[in-house]
């Protein structure tokens, strides 16, 4: 197991205690465990945002807690979900009498948890709702959303729905722009070599040497189809018409694209991905107005990338456009 | 060779064509050659800065072509130099009156070129002055700075020379607080796998599933030792005292520490390192003011990491604090 580290069963924990040294005026912790991330500076009255889930997908979860995005966010072990007890004690901290949104993927165990936690703030009187994100459209057809899985195209419920709680909106206008988004982005992925696990210590899956995966999932979940490796253009040529299939976006419509790296795929080779993509949207007829490039949800060192596509209307691109800054992820104001 | 491209020739010009369709309002061209990478925006006068060098290292250097950083760069193949007509075209584009000062890495194919370039650009009386980055500590010993080769550290050179230019400095000026950068710039990596020139399709060197090199360059160049791999802790403490030795910092001085993956290494161990980096600057006496834990200069898949650190006085504080907006790297005014 070449990584890293020191003892396999500290990874989660040292990685932590990293991020909190070298963040220590963006991010800070509650209830002395170190797990139950918060935002730093927690003063301004509006709605909190909290997401919440397994380690090895830096930045997400955690690293998108900062200004215009997350408040909180309680970090589970590798692949696995925090505990409901650790989301409430992030939950009650992170309330500031306006309620509480959860934003997270859509997996069994993050769902349990979550939901208990909500039940145990609600005790509490504070008032939390749920949005959670199923945006893998490998993972389930169009017909049974619920099922899918919830992938990198959770960047940009953050993104947009934490624009919103920094404007001012209340929870049912938070919520409900949560659930536009939602409903306007999709995700696909490949990958051509698993990660490793620090505490399992071998390989997540095995993939032939020429081979890819297309439609694997973050924790390589199998996907669609296994196949030869393809050239970059074919292989957006399969992804992005599924993407536009799913959405089914007018001719003429505003799109922002995310091209996200698993791990250990070469920013060259996103880009070169990306230059397909562009003539791709061109040909459908579609504009893309801002595009993201590079690592926003991994699987450690996984080679392979997603791509999200959203459909944005006016409210979701002021939201896009608005500033943000985690030590994860920065963006000044844009001009869309 | 497990990598999403087309035909490995196109891998640069194709990377290139992403890069311009994803960002078309920062970055563009010049003598209708994709490699000759300017700033959008020029309309500012003041001096302008330069890089340039193989590719194969994103974001350096093209990446960093912005907003308070660089004013252009050419592109070479990968690990290749650009050619010094290239230089010269992208010279006297970015000129604007006020003089072009070049920032390259210590390569023999970047000196020879940039030269020539900077020969070329005095025939038509643009004044071009020169700071090689040469930062690599395991390259040579201290008493022959000239022979390091130019890695992960040249990122600082590029901000806060890039800043003082931003702040309307004279070229006189930006090259003192250039060189002041240089010499306190101190960068050293260790690697656990090779990358894959897509060109030549093989490993660019072999190394042992449970090994890693101290000291290896970001082309594969060997290091000062192979040996077992280690824990994160035992690799920093093996690669750190190095670089504090050499920059020899008084007791109480202020630090910035750039922790760099080299192309596969999870930032989730980028942050376990950092962790250890923390405690042993403490140690010594030493107070980190920002860190910077990411990919700044990769070596494409390469497993592994640098640290770079730079001892700030007060001026250099306030050009590593201003606002840079490029593709690649953004960071607002911060408070230090």
């Amino acid at each position: 197991m070449k990584k890293f580290l020191n003892a396999p069963e500290a990874f989660v924990d040292e990685m932590l205690e990293g991020i909190m040294a070298a963040h220590p005026d963006q991010m800070s912790y509650v209830n002395d465990d170190i797990r139950c991330v918060v935002r730093k500076d927690l003063s301004k009255k509006k709605v909190a945002l909290a997401s919440g889930g397994g380690s090895g997908h830096l930045p997400t979860f955690m690293g998108y807690v900062g200004e215009g995005m997350l408040d909180g966010c309680p970090v589970g072990g590798v692949f696995q979900s925090p505990s409901s007890d650790q989301m409430y004690e992030v939950t009650k901290a992170i309330d500031r009498g306006a309620g509480v949104l959860y934003i997270y993927g859509n997996y069994s165990g993050d769902i349990i948890n979550f939901d208990m936690a909500a039940e145990l703030a609600d005790f509490d009187d504070i008032r939390v709702e749920t949005v959670v994100a199923a945006d893998d459209v490998a993972s389930a057809p169009k017909s049974e959303t619920e099922k899918r899985r919830g992938v990198a195209g959770i960047f940009y419920l953050f993104k947009i729905a934490g624009a919103a709680a920094e404007a001012g909106m209340d929870m049912d206008e938070v919520k409900r722009v949560a659930e536009k988004v939602n409903g306007r982005v999709a995700t696909m992925g490949v990958a051509l070599s698993p990660c490793i696990i620090p505490d399992v210590g071998k390989p997540s899956f095995t993939i032939g040497e020429d081979e890819m995966e297309i439609g694997m999932g973050i924790h390589g979940e199998p996907g669609i189809r296994r196949g030869k490796l393809r050239s970059a253009d074919e292989v957006v040529n399969e992804i992005l018409p599924k993407l536009i299939d799913d959405l089914s976006p007018e001719s003429g419509s505003e799109v922002s694209i995310l091209v996200n790296g698993l791990g250990a795929t070469p920013k060259e080779e996103l880009y070169i991905i990306y230059r397909r993509i562009a003539q791709v949207l061109k040909e459908r007829g579609l504009k893309p107005v801002k595009i993201y490039c590079g690592e926003f949800a991994t699987s450690m060192e996984m080679a392979g990338f997603s791509i999200s596509m959203i459909c944005l209307d006016d409210e979701l691109k002021k939201f896009l456009a608005a500033p943000a800054c985690t030590p994860f992820f920065e963006q000044g104001e844009l001009e869309l």
